[in-house]
């Protein structure tokens, strides 16, 4: 199995993993990190079999100790600690109501082998090649692609997609209840240098030691307000430190099937907010630029936070707030990332493991 | 049938139009312009019922005068003085080397139509839609993408794939001669804001109107120090000048079938100046910055010019003369495009009209 000892699956959930089995042929052979969302009280059960280890609020609470603070609770950006935590290269991380879709011929996906291919070849930012993947077999450059590129770049991030429902905002969700996505889209592609995307957390991979530290997932849920914006947040910062720093972003294969439509009631009142303020994040962030001397992730992440508390804190104070969560979560990341660290004794409540 | 009196269709040829027979379902309710290359006194035949006017070089010298000079001779490249020609607001030009594809489900693929339908919908440069193109039909805009770029922006040009005969440079054609492109990708994307691609010009729509006067396909051929790079060249001018005005330029759906691979060993001659050279266009061409007061093609286009001679002539001569072509193509252009022109008192050689 793929990269099995240098991948962490992180699932952040509130009830029980029932849908880990139909993922275990694909899932099974890798370690699971839980995040337990809510009432640290409650029994999440995991599917025998699976090798986890399980954390909640308490948990974050005594392993991070005030620095949990950045670490959002009721939200499913609470996900963010399960990268934190792990010690492997790679993440994947995956929704608890994402299925697996079959491919048009009827065949089950495996997604991640896909995010692991995706992530093991590189990404190509900086011309666009209009056959896709050039480094998908039976593809390639194309005439007028310059040779100088040809190479690419090493690839952060593997954005999936889905199948069944889409992930759309509120609004769009109140004016097409019905709609289904249907639409298998047979590529993988490198989103070009200085283009941002909405980046989803459903169905998402990436390579830790290349961006790992610039995937946080913000301060949304209880007692923000804002919701639905973490994987957003994530995915704009990340795109313009890996701009910055030469890696490359692709989106594409592999779907899941996303089984169930979140409540656009309950969404739009967590959405509303960031539905304007978006309007003034996006430029914010499409005009960033990362000072040369900053070639760490760790580094050009503190530049970033110092730019959010200038540049939109007049936004909204919640953006000052966010500013220092942001630094409060790099320094939390390098108290557990540090080369000898102590994190083993400070292991999670639950573990379950075959080895 | 859409845009039939809107749209001229542009092929320029060596042989028979044969082609054409399988065409007919989709194109013989258009105009067609046929450019004819190579020595004059040869007959191509068309096709009976097809409504064309057909134009060789003698037509083209007798045309423009000494303005002639900027059309290529002996390269296909001379298929854009059909596109100075044509009275229409919308150009598809293809090859004839290619052939009606099927979809996955075994469909004749419509192509024209496609391009039809990607012209007339907006085009979405600004920021990335993951789920492809948000105009079609089952599919929008996701979470996270900006209300106020969701008018997104005239389309200027629709790029079409190829099945079968991918198109390679030669080297590539030389190491994998066996390569076929099988992989039918369901998805019409925008190319993002400042992100060049290689616009190949076999199976290509755009709006004259919008675009028309930078769609020029250089000097090549014939007393020319390179070929195939005529499509290239005109695709990074259209891009530079289609991000500076705020047009958008798609690439996808539709396919064509291409039926055969050119000969390597005469397009390695043919390329292998522009495959060092490109590596200089292209930084060239991801730099510039035109004025704003270049608020029309023609004005961004002679600008373009200007930088040319300036920037691409210490890397050959050959762009001196390049640019000077340009300056010509964009007089000829006016002369043939002016608000009353005289332009049929010069018609083509041969015309079959049914109307």
């Amino acid at each position: 199995m793929a990269l099995k000892d240098e991948l962490d699956i992180v699932i952040p959930t509130i009830r029980n993993l029932d849908f880990l089995e139909m993922w275990r042929p694909f899932f099974q052979p890798y370690h699971l990190i839980i995040v337990q969302d809510g009432d640290p009280s409650k029994v999440i059960n995991v599917p025998k079999g699976f090798d986890y280890e399980l954390y909640n609020r308490n948990d974050i609470n005594r392993i991070l100790g005030p620095k949990a603070s950045c670490i959002s609770f009721k939200d499913s950006a609470c996900r963010c600690f399960g990268y934190m935590v792990s010690k492997k290269k790679y993440i994947y991380t995956i929704d608890d109501d994402c299925f697996v879709a079959k491919d048009p011929s009827g065949k089950d996906i495996n997604a991640l082998e896909q995010h692991i291919k995706n992530l093991l070849s590189p990404s190509t930012p900086f011309f666009f090649n209009t056959l896709y993947d050039p480094y998908t077999e039976g593809a390639d450059f194309v005439r007028g692609y310059p040779f100088s590129l040809r190479e690419g770049v090493p690839t952060a991030i593997s954005h999936g997609l889905w199948l069944n429902i889409p992930d759309y905002d509120a609004p769009t969700q109140l004016v097409k209840p019905a709609e289904r996505n249907t639409r298998y889209v047979n590529a993988v592609l490198t989103i070009p240098k200085s283009t941002l995307f909405p980046m989803c957390g459903m169905n998402l991979a990436f390579n830790r030691e290349l961006i790992g530290p610039a995937m946080y997932f913000g301060l949304m849920g209880d007692g923000q307000p804002i919701g639905r914006y973490d994987d957003m947040w994530a995915g704009w910062c990340c795109k313009v430190i890996c701009d910055h720093l030469g890696y490359g972003v692709k989106t594409g294969l592999p779907y899941i099937w996303h089984s169930k439509a979140s409540n656009p009631f309950v969404n739009l009142k967590k959405e509303y907010k960031g539905i304007f303020w978006q309007e003034e994040i996006i430029p914010f962030f499409q005009k960033v630029t990362l000072p040369k001397d900053a070639t760490t992730v760790e580094h050009c992440y503190i530049e970033l936070a110092k730019q959010v508390k200038d540049k939109l804190s007049s936004v909204d104070p919640y953006f000052t707030k966010l500013a220092d969560a942001m630094v409060t979560w790099i320094d939390a990341w390098g108290d557990l990332n540090a080369p000898a660290n102590a994190v083993l004794a400070n292991g999670p409540s639950k573990v379950d493991s075959k080895k």
